[in-house]
């Protein structure tokens, strides 16, 4: 009786997740290759799909059938794919049908009119146009939290919506430890007088030629494109659209080698995770992706604790000299990949290097977390952005288009999203580190061009988990340890320090 | 009061055209783009929406307001665009309703089972095990015409689905005329000593270079790529996801220059006509192709009436020589324009040239009536297609793949459909002699490459109109004549009689 039920609500679900993933297309169409006269239609598409989904997700017979499951014993055996099923979703239900109707029409509304203003705003360096936006986008964030509900902060009640079960004290807890660290190494690199060059990365690399080879490293690694695409964007993701259908983008540029190589493997990497995932429970719990600190560990993993390193390029780098003859024929390895480890502090988050990327996080972090708990006001937000820049980065900010305003998040009303960004590297080099223990000599079978076992590895641990696990049990069973500042910093300093003569 | 109604209304059948526009996505993204492995999936999110589509249309709330709005003011102006929805739209639903859901439903069913039957069969040659799905399909498209009703004869009713008003008797006569003129003028092609010689279209034709030109005459007759795409694909087709969103697909022959460009042109016709209709009323009858017999004469009209004229070539022939200067550099443009207008019986309808094209249709015309007046056996199919074969076209099959096996169409339980090609070249000739009465010296304007004044004075006359007359009523008004041979006879003799020593 009650898995007859259990399996009437997985069919619901399931035909939800169909909607979504045709959503999917609908959006990835739009970034890719649609005809540029066909956005507003486009968007009334979307709306449509989106509306249909809302309802079904809200719909009060989803209640019923979880309330009733949630006395059975479908929900006997913890983490069980069945548990798990009925956990999340009832979850995401609670959720759903806590926020009044009128709250999630006002902020889809005004993060229309946010991304807006932000563009607008953006392109002519004038903060305070977008003000009066952002803090109608705060207050209704705010309210949001307090429909939600939350024990502690405001902010945990945002944070649960990208981020499940985590705290914004155990970020708190756990940043804090990174940018103390993470601070002083970073101004020792700009002090020091040593470094790697990186006029190497810069040249001729015609964009046909970093297509072909982008394509074949994503192949190496993993990704399968007999079940995936790789097309140009002007923001690059990732996307599913299908038990056996995600898509990565690049964008290329044509005298610099990193943008679009490092930008596949990072794609790359999530993908390899989303057609890791339990294909037989797809759009349910169980064949989804546990959270996106744990997505962006993937990414953030293939990118740069295996894509950067120096095993890595042992395999790939004469491949790469092959084909970027004019640019890489006279380069050295070492010199290669120095250069591809280089740590510059700089204003713009998306092209930051590993490092000093965590601490364009941590001040946004900081800076949300500010605004939604009423101690900074939106007007206030650009000078104690500049100040953090300053204090943390060292580094000026000559306009608000490339300070403040250089991010569409917060314009799209997703506050609570960025920390998952620094999760992803701390998670990654968790379990980087865990799989170095557990695998024996991994830096010689990368070195090898051999990539299975570490993927088998993540697989087994991870990918094929979906939800069955939060975030912070999925590092605790993975690596033994709770979420940890400790590997990743090892990881920085172990390669950054030599680097930089700081040793 | 009515006209809230009306709004009403219009609101709700908008909102299904945007469900089946995101089909028409799911479906071109299947057909051209996505990964291999993700045709199961993509098949469950088709057919959600095309159930979610089909309960909308049938749905009685739109029966009701469409009975309401019949005794009301808002259909008093015939061809009105108000008059025009609820006429067409009750149209529509009544040919839904009156089905019932076990046919539609067994219907879907065995036109998935035939299509896999088909393409089995097909590749074996084997007809005998096609023969009973096929059995089965004629028997559920007689159900299908009993349900729908008609008065003459049941064929009318599966002829109604695709050419609204259309009916057999008017076809049976007009084909005939055809016939009897069509075949001895091609007997005489195949006895005349004399004749063009097809060997430049043959050579070094690199795709690149082919998409490059393709796309420039696709552009110059007027296919706004702004609105519209061009892709690859094995079956090409044009399809239409928003009002300003027009996709067109080719498939390329390296080695052979007419698949692809006569195919580009051909879709830029149907595209040209999509991107022509009002698109202010997307969506709804006065938005939408007036029939697929006149969608088809606008893609016979662009790629045969003018894109295989002398004048068109006089404009193109210097271009093409420039791009593909191998295989080109030494032909001359009236042996060019010659040879693309060849005449040469064959077996294969998608390769037949411009005359012979329409006994390939002819035939199947005869033989789907046959079989659904029950004059036919399934069994007796490949023999009377053999037969006709030889009458008309004077052709042999060698076997059934090439034969009766040929096409998708009865397998996938499309019958009626047929004609609508052949009607596409009559209505195209029609149209053509129409706009030449009407334009003065036409061919001058084509010659210098300015395809305007003829795009515009098919827009005006057919494009703008929507669904707002039948297909008949809008040859007449455009033409000042019914449903003709003779235009199309005209200007085959005109051109076919010289090229070959006729006269």
């Amino acid at each position: 009786m009650s898995q007859t039920l259990y399996r009437t609500l997985c069919e619901h679900v399931a035909e939800t997740a169909r909607l979504v993933t045709v959503r999917e297309l609908l959006e990835w169409d739009e970034r890719t290759i649609m005809p540029t006269a066909a956005g507003p239609y486009r968007a009334e598409q979307i709306t449509l799909l989106s509306r249909m989904i809302h309802s079904r997700r809200t719909d009060p017979v989803l209640g019923d059938w979880l309330q009733q499951l949630a006395e059975t014993e479908v929900i006997a055996e913890p983490h069980s794919p069945q548990a798990t099923t009925v956990h999340r979703l009832q979850r995401d239900f609670d959720r759903q049908t806590k926020l009044p109707a009128s709250l999630v029409e006002e902020l889809s509304r005004q993060s229309i009119l946010g991304q807006q203003a932000w563009v607008l705003a953006r392109k002519n360096d004038d903060f305070q146009t977008f003000q009066p936006v952002l803090e109608q986008i705060v207050d209704l964030k705010r309210q949001e939290a307090a429909a939600v509900g939350f024990d502690d902060c405001a902010y945990d009640a945002l944070l649960d919506e990208y981020e499940p079960d985590e705290t914004t004290a155990n970020l708190t807890r756990v940043f804090a430890a990174l940018r103390a660290e993470l601070v002083p190494l970073i101004a020792a690199i700009r002090s020091s007088q040593r470094g790697p060059q990186t006029d190497c990365l810069h040249g001729d690399f015609p964009i046909d030629a970093q297509e072909k080879f982008g394509r074949q490293a994503a192949t190496q690694i993993g990704f399968d494109f007999a079940r995936g695409r790789l097309d140009v964007t002007h923001h690059p993701f990732c996307t599913t659209m299908g038990p056996r259908d995600c898509r990565i983008t690049t964008r290329y540029d044509p005298r610099f080698f990193s943008t679009a190589f490092f930008g596949i493997l990072h794609e790359a990497g999530h993908g390899i995770y989303e057609q890791g995932l339990p294909a037989d429970h797809f759009g349910l719990p169980p064949g989804m992706y546990c959270s996106l600190g744990i997505h962006e560990s993937q990414s953030r993993l293939w990118e740069n604790l295996v894509g950067r390193s120096f095993a890595f390029w042992q395999y790939f780098f004469s491949r790469a000299r092959d084909v970027f003859r004019a640019s890489l024929g006279d380069v050295k390895l070492e010199e290669f990949v120095g250069a591809v480890n280089a740590v510059c502090p700089s204003l713009i988050r998306v092209e930051a290097d590993e490092a000093t990327y965590n601490l364009h996080i941590i001040i946004r972090f900081e800076l949300e977390q500010a605004l939604i708990s009423e101690q900074l006001a939106v007007a206030d937000l650009p000078t104690a952005w500049n100040e953090k820049y300053r204090e943390y980065l060292g580094v000026e900010s000559p306009n608000h288009a490339d300070g403040v305003l250089q991010d569409i998040h917060w314009s799209s009303a997703a506050i609570g999203y960025f920390p998952t960004y620094a999760l992803g590297n701390l998670y990654a080099g968790q379990f980087f580190e865990a799989a170095q223990q557990s695998l024996g000599d991994l830096q010689a079978t990368l070195a090898a061009g051999d990539f299975t076992p570490l993927r088998d590895w993540l697989g087994e641990r991870i990918y094929r988990r979906g939800q069955c696990y939060s975030a912070a049990e999925l590092a605790e069973q993975v690596t033994g340890k709770p979420l940890s500042h400790e590997p990743l910093m090892a990881h920085l300093r172990n390669k950054l320090e030599p680097l930089y003569g700081l040793v």
